[in-house]
């Protein structure tokens, strides 16, 4: 056994009980964003966690055990996504990404923003002219030390 | 003479001259993302705009007219980058990647988030366990249709 | 289970018994454009859409569920296809991109042809000196707003 | 001297004295996309009409030359494009790609489009929702042959 | 099921039975060469082709079907062939492809040489200093046309 | 200086004076696939080969001594070529490639054709339904020796 | 201008005077690990820094305010490294990654070993079986982060 | 069965039954790097430590003997490791890479760090600014030598 | 069944039957490296050593059958080898592959030194400063021939 | 200046003064193996060698110093070589990489070749069917030390 095939039975249980991620996040008491990280495969839960998740997609004990281990982590089977929708997400990246660099060393000089002390929002904007996705992204700023 | 060059000597004008993308943003009178990811050559101003960003970085007619071409976009050398500022954003796509896609069609069914009717804004968020980046990205949503 | 053994088993099925893509969009009530990219594993079905194609190729409750999740897109198992008549169109894209580039930006400005509020019709002419494929794509045009 | 370093003089050329393609496509009596390909560094023109090209762009007596030689072709400088217009259409070829094999192929029977004998014109269609880009792609029909 | 699993119940069945690709041919009335790619699962039979080949492989109805189901192409595992003898072609394209392209242009003009109303025939010449493999390449040659 | 330049010299020089491979290959005395393979910086020239092309092509002392100097080889810039003309024979070798392979090994046993002792013929060959391009490959088979 | 200039006039002026990297650190008054991948182009020198480097290597005052800006990081022309002493610390990130990780999280939990808040120390071990290299590589251990 | 099916049992008897790297490694006599490299499949075991490994694991005498086979090396399943954690340390290497081969040789002159007569030393250093990671690399410096 | 499951049986009844290739070697009457090369799937070998090897690794009939087809060659799974011992020899070929280049055509004039043509021997060679790997590699030379 | 632009340097000079490497090394007092890699920019010389070199080619002073400086290694412009020459090498790694792998192993265990410590002589053989290339590569057993 190993962590992809518990990730695979807990999207293969979504689907044919129609179990949704918000309702799991707030079961866990996190986040929808962390909490469905965390049930494919990205994020590591502690043992209580891991019981509920366990009992929402019926997971045995062993598999629990799995959803604590650390995992490899990376979602994406290409190096440049294919699926459209994560594909604009890394055509921002590709487009904006020196802007994104010019403007956060403007504000903090030289360092970075944090993808692990990370958490991500997203939510649904209403607008007139067809409803909006916002997403807010917050890292900590590490700076490079001298030495 | 090709955009390239002339986003290279807008570039090397700001190092020589310390111009701050914030001021620039502030004299074209819209967003310092939207006008740093311009003078990158990412994306098209109008001749106005073409104008106030030549007056600030000495550029010629010539120059200036380029600005108001439609560029080749995508502003990073290798498919996966190598700057530790921007991995992290790879990055984030990377390990989120399939959280955002299953988040967007939980609330939002198929489609996507637009990467073109999109903005995005960077802020300092004082934090006394250190400062963070916060970026807001805001994409319109865009549902496949069936024909 | 997940999406891409349901599509096997459609295209599996679809062999069998001879079923033909025309036949499978008629009953669905939509173009065999859109029907045979959802029975490819490429769009979403709604729930009576999943029984129609579900009764044509023998699905089970639960392979009509997933054909309602959103796949994964994508369809090519390699960045440049080697199949020689999907290897046409990627180089109708590679000889011709730039000009394509050129002639939108020209008539509409900066922005895309959107691939998601998209349509595909593909139509035989008759022709004397041989048959044509003829291939009409219609993409709202999608400019890049200012902020 | 090369076909790049022609094409490139006339890419600068245009933008420093804002031609228009249309207007260059009607001058040489034959398509914008046809001509704007050649423009581009990817077809081949015959003498007269290159030098009605040379008279539009300044070009010198050689570099009309270099234009009625068959160029190496192939315009984009990597293999997934990085340019959201362009990186759109091959966005298709991956979602649709097996769609267009299928339907071609229940039309037709084995073989390709051409990509050779071939023509494409892009119209703006009004739409009040929105205007939209049609592409029309017209490919003969090429059946693979038994021998 | 799918064509792959066909193709190497073929090879296989070669193998144990000591088959001659040879033998195979002269029974489909066709050449060595498109019968072969046939069995490799690159061309596609008819429904009388698909019953010999059945015949002698012990292929099933359904085996039979897949036959007759234009397959996706491509025999390779790599872009780069490894298999030495594959590779010596490779090598000739990479050593010999602008020579390939400028003989071709200077004789025929713009365009290309199909392969797909193609034929090749692979025939041992005798030679005192070691036989020979002599390879004849059929193409018809296409012209790009203006429009 | 290096074998590249005196390349593009001998390309830039022919499109200046309208020379024909097959012209030039006359003068040398030897095929003009051969010839043309080292006008384009494949092959190596003797002296007196050297003296015959350099005089068509207005080269000094040093550009024909490169000419006799072993090359670095490989003509195309990238592993899969992007040219139309020469992607159709990438395209042979990926659909053919296997059945190339059989077919020799079930004629001569293990072993290759030889891309070294090997020549290629490239001639017209006037047909009704449009005329072909025929190429005549020749390689010396050897056999893997067992040790 | 640009950076990776200024680089190359540091490593140039290096070798024509023979400069060692160790007496620019001494004179920076930081590590010699930091000030070699400041000169390499990898770190931001501060205005007093950048001085005294350009003092050393005879730089200009605009070469000097290039060093003060954030560079685009990676010093490595391709993603696995062909020289052999950088090949070995990639052969230990293939070999040993995993035990990396296993024995971090082991100790720590989830979360990375810092790249940012970072320190290296090289130094030489006297071994009578062959002096040996030292290297202390020091990270602030950062865990993800629950939300 | 092969060497990756005897690691993913391991692997998998770690996570079901709690086993630390550090108790492993205890019982082997080793250092906790080296033993966890091969468990993880990187590195020999004889036939006593094999027995003791199997022992904690519950290996099949067939499994044992499979540690004792010179693995085929390299843990990660991509050129650009996707983990975060394991990122950090190819970033390391990108970053500082030509540092430390300045730095190396300007200590050692020209050779490399062996990999191979190379040991790894992970310990926490408790740091009141958060807790570090500190990790020792000792290999031998092999210098080239000229014949 | 493929040659590739029969490489595998051969692998692992060696493993568990101690068996070694020195002793194959000498049973099928060649030498040790291409009698390994052989039972690692890059070798053809004839009825009665197939025979031979068969009854070392208690191989059935068919398997035997498929010692005797050519293989697809090339047994590494990735272009850039990650094992250490084998990328030293990718190393080798990548720093001295031009010297070896010059030197031959030095020695030789244009052409290569066959790859099937060709032996290798691998012998130990005692040295009081640690044994070394003696490795002798041999292949006919063949010339480019004019035509 | 830079080490490439050196070695361009030796190369041209080579092609016009028609200096051969054996007697490049043989002034050197080197084998022809070590003084050709040098030369190409491989290894490095000691301030006495670089004089003769210089000496020989028409080297500046400061030219020589970069002989001096230890190079960025690695001699081929692609991960595959397309150089047929080169190539085969490349070849012999690819079909008998695991069969080296197999026989160091079986006579010395876990360890690898060295590529530092390490000696090629190439030389001709004298044979009736046409003389051989013989290499002999000659580099120190280095056991994977346990720690």
């Amino acid at each position: 056994m190993n962590r992809l095939e518990v990730t695979e039975k807990i999207i293969s249980t979504k689907v044919s009980k129609g179990i949704k991620w918000d309702a799991v996040a707030k079961k866990v008491g996190l986040s929808k964003e962390w909490v469905t990280a965390a049930c494919l495969g990205q994020m590591t839960l502690d043992a209580e966690q891991a019981k509920i998740v366990g009992k929402i997609f019926g997971l045995t004990v062993e598999e629990q055990k799995w959803l604590q281990v650390v995992p490899y982590k990376g979602s994406l089977p290409t190096p440049v996504p294919t699926d459209p929708l994560i594909y604009r997400w890394y055509e921002i990246v590709s487009v904006y990404g020196t802007t994104i660099k010019e403007l956060i060393h403007e504000e903090f000089g030289d360092g970075i923003m944090s993808a692990i002390d990370f958490s991500m929002d997203i939510v649904r904007e209403a607008d007139p002219k067809g409803d909006r996705v916002n997403v807010v992204l917050s890292g900590k700023f590490l700076p490079y030390k001298q030495y």
